[in-house]
C-alpha cells in the first residue's frame, strides 16, 4: 500500500513523495530530495536524524537518544522509523558542514622534489609525431601508421588503446595534417590522448594528487612537466552526511543502494574539487588531466570504486583488495580526461590503507636511519614504527572521540568550537580559545585534549578520570548525565546552554587515547624496544596540526618524549600521493613500503588488552613512562 | 521555425513530429518513429525512399528516379526533401526484408576439427579453486587470496581483472564458501568470470563465432569444451535498411548520428541472433558466453565498433585499423557475459577484411600445395591467389548488381525472384525457375547470370551486350528504357508488370563481371602465371551456393577452368571465425595470413583498366581464354 509523506524543511518549503508501507523515513526523504544527515550511517546510534511527525504516525523501531517527552512531541529518528500511513514530517535545520580547512591555494607552496626530471621520472609523457601521409602506394591503416611513428620517433612499442580513443584517431590524424601530439602512459603501455598538431614541450601536462580522508578530501593540481603544485583545494567528504566514521559508512553502504550512493557522493566531492582547482589555474581544464594518484584509507578506496566494503568491518576484517590495478578515469568515474590513468595507491590491511603507505613515503620513515614512530590520527589512529630496516604497523579503533563525536558537547573543528582551554589551579576557572573568536558552541578534538590535561593537572580529575566533586567551585557538579565540569556557562555560549564535559565523556576520551597509546606499546614490544627509545615522532594528518604536544603527552595520548623529537607533517597522505604521481621510483617505493610493512592485528594480539587497560588512566598506570608529567604534578 | 509533419503509413496509422526548417523528411520520419528504408544510404540514388506529400510542400533537392508525373502527384524522395512548412506525408508500404537464409540449425552439422583438444588449443578455460579461509592470522585480501589460488592450483599468474568483476569477487568467494570456478582468458591474461562453487569439467563453456556480412549476419553457438557447434542461426544485417552496399552504409554512417545508428542496428541483429541460438540449446544463456570471434569485411567491423569508416570510401582508401585489439563484450556492446573476450579478426585493407583472412584459413588456401584461387563474391568481390608459398589479393568494386541492385527488375534472392532462366534457341521463349514457386517479381543474382548466359548463347545478345532487336520474337523490343528482352509478361507476374532486362542492365552486369574477371587477371599477371594454370578454384560466400558455374563461365565471370576444379565452400568467413574461436594456433594462422597477404590496389594498378576493358564483353575479347564457351557457340 502506498502512502503520501510530506516533508517540511526549516525554510518552510514542502516536498511530497509516495512510498509503500515499510519504507524508512530517511529513504522517503531521500526520494523526495530532502536532505537529512545520518552521521552514524543510519544505525540509529547518533540521534542526529531526528525529525518531528506533525501529522499521521510512523512506527519507531528505536528511539535511542530520544526522551519520552521527545517522542510525545512527535520526534522520531528518520533512519529508524517505518512509514505505515500518510504523514507530515517537519525536518529541522540540518547541521551545516562548514569549513575550517586550509584555504584554497593557487601559489606553489609545495617544494618540487629536488632533482625532479620529467623525462626520467614521469610515467606519462607527451610526444609530438610527424606521420607520413597515406597514399595509393602506402595504404597502411591509421592505427598501424601511428604505432610506427611512435616506435620510430619515440621508441614506444606495443601500446594498447581504448575503443573510445580508437574511434577518434582517424579524425585527429587528419585534423592535424598528420602531425599529432600523443600522451602515452609508459607504466600501463597505453595511449592516453591524441591531439592534432604540435605541442610545445614546456606546455603543462596536468595531473592530480588526491587524498580521500574520511572527513576531508584534498586535491592538488600538478603540472607533471615542471612538477609544480599549481593549486591545492580541500573540502569535506560528501559522504559525511551518511556517516562520520568508516564503520558508519560501511554500514550505510551495505544497505540497499548505499554503495552506489557512497560512490557518487565522494565522486561528486572529488570532481567538484578538481573543477575548482582548475578554475584557479589559467589554461587548466579537467579534461586535460591525464593522470591521478589517489590515496585514502582502505574503506575510502573501496567506496570510491564501488567495491563492497562490508568484510572490512566484520571479523576477521578482510579487504576485497589492497593492491588496486591501474584503471582509467572513465571506469572510476573521475571527470578528468576519460582515458586518464587512475592509480589508487596500495593499502596493507583493512585499517592500514594507502593513506599510511603514502604517509610513510612522504614522511621519509622508510628511509630513516633512526627508529621512528609515525602516527596518523584522523578519524582512526594508524601507527607505524620503523626505519630503513623494518616497518611494523597497527590500527587503533580509537573511535571518533577526538573528532568531537561520542562526547556530549563535542563538535568538529569549525567556527564556535573551543580549541584550547586553560584552567586556573586555584579558582578552577577556565579560559577558552574559540575558533572564529565568537561565543562557543562546543568542544573540538584539540579543545578536549587540552581540557582533559588541564583538569588532570589541576586536580579536577583524578588519575582514573573521576571528577572531584568536592572542589570549591560550582563548575564541578552532579549533572543530568552524571558528574561533570562546566567549561562555559549558558550565558556565555552560542545557544544559551552550559557546555560541560561529563564523566562519560572523559571515559570515552580515555578509551580513545588508551587505544592509541596501547598501539604504540604493542608495536614497541613487538620489535623489543622501549617506547622511550624512539628517536623521532612524525605526526601526520590534520589532527597533528592543531594539538598541543605537551597536553597530548600529559593525558597519555602521545609517549613522553622530548618535544623537539616531534615533527608535525600535516597531510602526509596527499603529499605521498603527489610524490607517487610525479616519480615512478617514489611510486615503486610505496609498493615496497606496502610489501615490507608487518601488520599487527591488535584485536588478535594478547598483549594489547593489557596495554589498553594500563593506559586507561591519566596519563598511565605506570608513571615511570611519563617522567615529564610526573615532574609537572610534583611542581609546587 | 518549427513545422508539424504528419506521417500516414500503409496501415493507416499516423504519427506526427515537430521539426525545424531544414530537416530532411527522412530524419523527421525517424524522429517520429516511422520506418523508411534508405537502401542507398540516403544518397538520393535508389529512389526507394519515395513518399507522397498529401498536404503542404517540401523542397525537393533532387528528384532522381522520379518522373515529372510522379512529382506532380506529390512524390518526393524522403532523403532529399527538405521540410519548410507543415506537411502531411503518405508513406507507402516498405519492402520487407524477407529471408532466403539457411534455416536455423541446432544439430551439430559442422565437423569439429580433427584432434581438437580443449586443454591445449583453447585460450579460455574454467578452473575450480579451493581457497583457504581468511582468519585473524591470515587477513590476506580477497583478490590476493584468489590470485594465490590461481597460481598454486592452476599455474596462472598476473591476471588482470575489470572493476565490475572486482566488485563481485568478495561476494562470490563467500557464497561459494571459498570454492569457486574461475574462467580465465590466457591470451589476454584476464579473469573473465568467477562463479561460486565447483563446476564439472565437462560442463559446456560457451563461445560464439560471428560473421557480419553486409547482407547477412551468421552466428554459431559453440561449446568450447567439446568444440561442437550447437546452433547455427542467420539473419539479414539490420543495417540493410540504411544502405545495401558498404559504400551506402559508410555514407549514411558519416552523417550526423549515423555511426551510432549503424552500430546499434548491427548489434541488435547480433544480439538477437545470439539469444535465438541460445534458446535452441538447453542450458545455454547469452550471459554464459565467454568468448566471441568476429569476422566481417573492414567496413562491417568499423561500423560494429563505432569507428568512423569514412576514409575507407575515399582515396587513398584507408582503414582506421586492421588489427583490432581484443576487447570485452561490455565495451563492444555484445549482450553476452560482459567480461567475455571479443576477438575481431584482422583485415588487410579497406576492401580485404577479416572475412577474407578467415576465409583463407577455413578454405585451407594458405596451406595449399597447388596454386589456388579463392573468390568471395558477396556484395563486393574479393579474390586471393596463392598457395602455401604466397598470397596476393585484391578487391573488385563489382557493385551490387549481382545482388539485384542497379538492375531495373533486380531484387534480392527472396521469394518471387527468378533464380534460373533457360531460353529456347529457336523460339527465344524463356523458362524460369522462381524461388518459392509462385509468380515472379524480379530477377536475383543467379537468375541474372543465367539469363545473361542464355541470351548470349542464343544470340539475343551479341558479344558487346547489344540486344538483337531483329529477332522474330516480341520479347526483344525497344522499351521505355531502351532495347530490352522481356523475361516474363505482365500477365504472368506478381504485380502485373512485364519483367525485362534492358541494355542498361546488361551494361551494369558486364561492368560487375568484368571487374571481377579483371581482378583475376591482374593477380595472375602479378605472380606471372596464366589464369588457366590455376589448379583449384575455391568459392566462398553465399553467392557461390546458388550460381551455376557453367553459366558464370559462359558470361566470363569465372575463368574457364574445368568444373571439377571448382569447389563451393559456403560461408568460409564464419567457419574461419569458428576455427579461430576454438584453436589458438588457427587464430595465429589468421594473423599470419593477414601478415603475409600482398594487397594489390586495383584502382592504382595500370594493367587493371586494360584487363577490365577486355572483359567488358561476353565472355571476353580474347575467346582463347574461354575455350569451352567457344566450343558451345560453335555447336550446331
Amino acid at each position: 500500500m502506498d502512502h503520501s509523506i510530506t516533508f517540511t524543511t526549516a525554510d518552510g518549503s514542502t516536498r511530497s513523495v509516495t512510498v509503500p508501507t515499510g519504507v524508512m523515513l530517511a529513504e522517503a526523504a531521500q526520494r523526495a530530495g530532502v536532505e537529512i544527515n545520518q552521521p552514524c550511517g543510519g544505525q540509529g546510534r547518533c540521534g542526529r536524524c531526528a525529525v518531528q511527525v506533525a501529522k499521521g504516525e510512523v512506527r519507531r523501531r528505536s528511539t535511542l537518544r530520544l526522551s519520552a517527552e521527545d517522542v510525545d512531541a512527535g520526534w522520531a529518528l528518520a533512519c529508524q522509523s517505518v512509514v505505515e500511513g500518510d504523514a507530515d514530517i517537519l525536518v529541522p535545520e540540518q547541521e551545516k558542514i562548514e569549513r575550517r580547512l586550509t584555504t584554497d591555494r593557487t601559489a606553489a607552496e609545495v617544494q618540487v622534489p629536488a632533482g625532479y626530471d620529467y623525462a626520467a621520472d614521469q610515467t606519462v609523457r607527451r610526444v609530438t609525431l610527424s606521420l607520413s601521409q597515406p597514399n595509393m602506394d602506402d595504404q597502411t591503416d591509421d592505427w598501424s601508421r601511428l604505432q610506427t611513428a611512435l616506435r620510430l620517433q619515440a621508441g614506444i612499442e606495443n601500446l594498447t588503446v581504448s575503443l573510445p580513443l580508437l574511434r577518434r584517431i582517424g579524425a585527429v590524424l587528419r585534423e592535424g595534417d598528420w602531425t599529432v601530439s600523443a600522451v602515452v602512459d609508459s607504466a600501463g603501455n597505453r595511449l592516453v590522448e591524441l591531439e592534432p598538431g604540435h605541442r610545445s614541450p614546456d606546455e603543462p601536462l596536468w595531473g592530480v594528487a588526491i587524498d580521500i580522508g574520511t572527513t576531508t578530501v584534498s586535491v592538488w593540481l600538478v603540472d607533471l612537466v615542471s612538477g609544480q603544485v599549481r593549486a591545492q583545494v580541500a573540502e569535506y567528504n560528501g559522504q559525511i552526511a551518511r556517516g562520520e566514521d568508516v564503520i558508519s559508512r560501511i554500514i550505510y553502504a551495505s544497505k540497499n543502494g548505499g554503495e552506489a550512493e557512497m560512490r557518487s557522493r565522494v565522486l561528486d566531492t572529488i570532481n567538484s574539487l578538481v573543477e575548482r582547482a582548475c578554475k584557479r589555474v589559467k589554461g587548466a581544464e579537467p579534461g586535460q588531466i591525464v593522470k591521478a594518484a589517489i590515496s585514502g584509507n582502505s574503506t575510502m578506496i573501496h567506496l570510491l570504486l564501488g567495491i563492497p566494503a562490508a568484510s572490512i568491518r566484520l571479523t576477521p576484517f578482510i579487504t576485497a583488495i589492497n593492491t588496486i590495478p591501474t584503471m582509467n578515469a572513465r571506469e572510476v568515474g573521475l571527470v578528468i580526461n576519460p582515458e586518464g590513468v587512475v592509480d589508487c595507491l596500495p593499502g596493507v590491511a583493512s585499517y592500514v590503507g594507502a593513506d599510511i603507505t603514502a604517509g610513510v613515503l612522504s614522511s621519509g620513515l622508510d628511509d630513516a636511519d633512526n627508529t621512528t614512530l609515525f602516527i596518523d590520527v584522523g578519524t582512526n589512529g594508524e601507527i607505524v614504527l620503523g626505519s630503513r630496516e623494518f616497518l611494523v604497523t597497527c590500527a587503533c579503533s580509537a573511535g571518533p572521540a577526538f573528532e568531537g563525536a561520542g562526547v556530549l558537547h563535542g563538535m568538529r573543528a569549525t567556527g564556535g568550537a573551543i580549541e584550547e582551554v586553560w584552567i586556573n589551579g586555584e579558582t578552577f576557572e577556565p579560559t577558552c580559545r574559540v575558533i572564529g573568536g565568537g561565543k562557543p558552541s562546543g568542544l573540538c578534538g584539540s579543545g578536549l585534549i587540552s581540557l582533559l590535561a588541564e583538569m588532570f593537572l589541576t586536580g579536577v580529575l583524578d588519575k582514573a578520570g573521576n571528577v572531584n566533586l568536592t572542589l570549591p567551585t560550582p563548575r564541578v557538579r552532579q549533572g543530568e548525565h552524571g558528574p561533570e565540569y562546566v567549561v562555559a556557562w549558558g550565558s556565555e555560549t552560542e545557544d544559551g546552554r552550559d557546555i560541560s564535559i561529563t564523566r562519560v565523556d572523559v571515559d570515552n576520551l580515555l578509551r580513545a587515547k588508551a587505544a592509541i597509546y596501547a598501539g604504540f606499546s604493542v608495536l614497541a614490544d613487538n620489535v623489543g624496544m622501549p617506547l622511550e627509545m624512539v628517536e623521532q615522532v612524525l605526526v601526520g594528518g590534520s589532527f597533528g596540526k592543531y594539538i598541543n604536544v605537551e597536553k597530548a603527552v600529559q593525558i597519555g595520548l602521545l609517549p613522553d618524549i622530548e618535544w623537539n623529537r616531534f615533527q608535525f607533517l600535516g597531510n602526509t597522505s596527499v603529499r605521498g600521493a603527489y610524490l607517487g604521481l610525479l616519480n615512478k621510483d617514489s611510486r615503486q617505493r610505496i609498493d615496497d613500503i606496502a610489501g615490507k610493512m608487518t601488520y599487527i592485528e591488535l584485536s588478535a594480539d594478547n598483549s594489547f588488552y593489557d596495554a589498553f587497560m594500563s593506559a586507561m588512566f591519566l596519563p598511565h598506570t605506570d608513571m615511570d613512562k611519563f617522567p615529564s608529567v610526573a615532574a609537572a604534578l610534583n611542581k609546587p
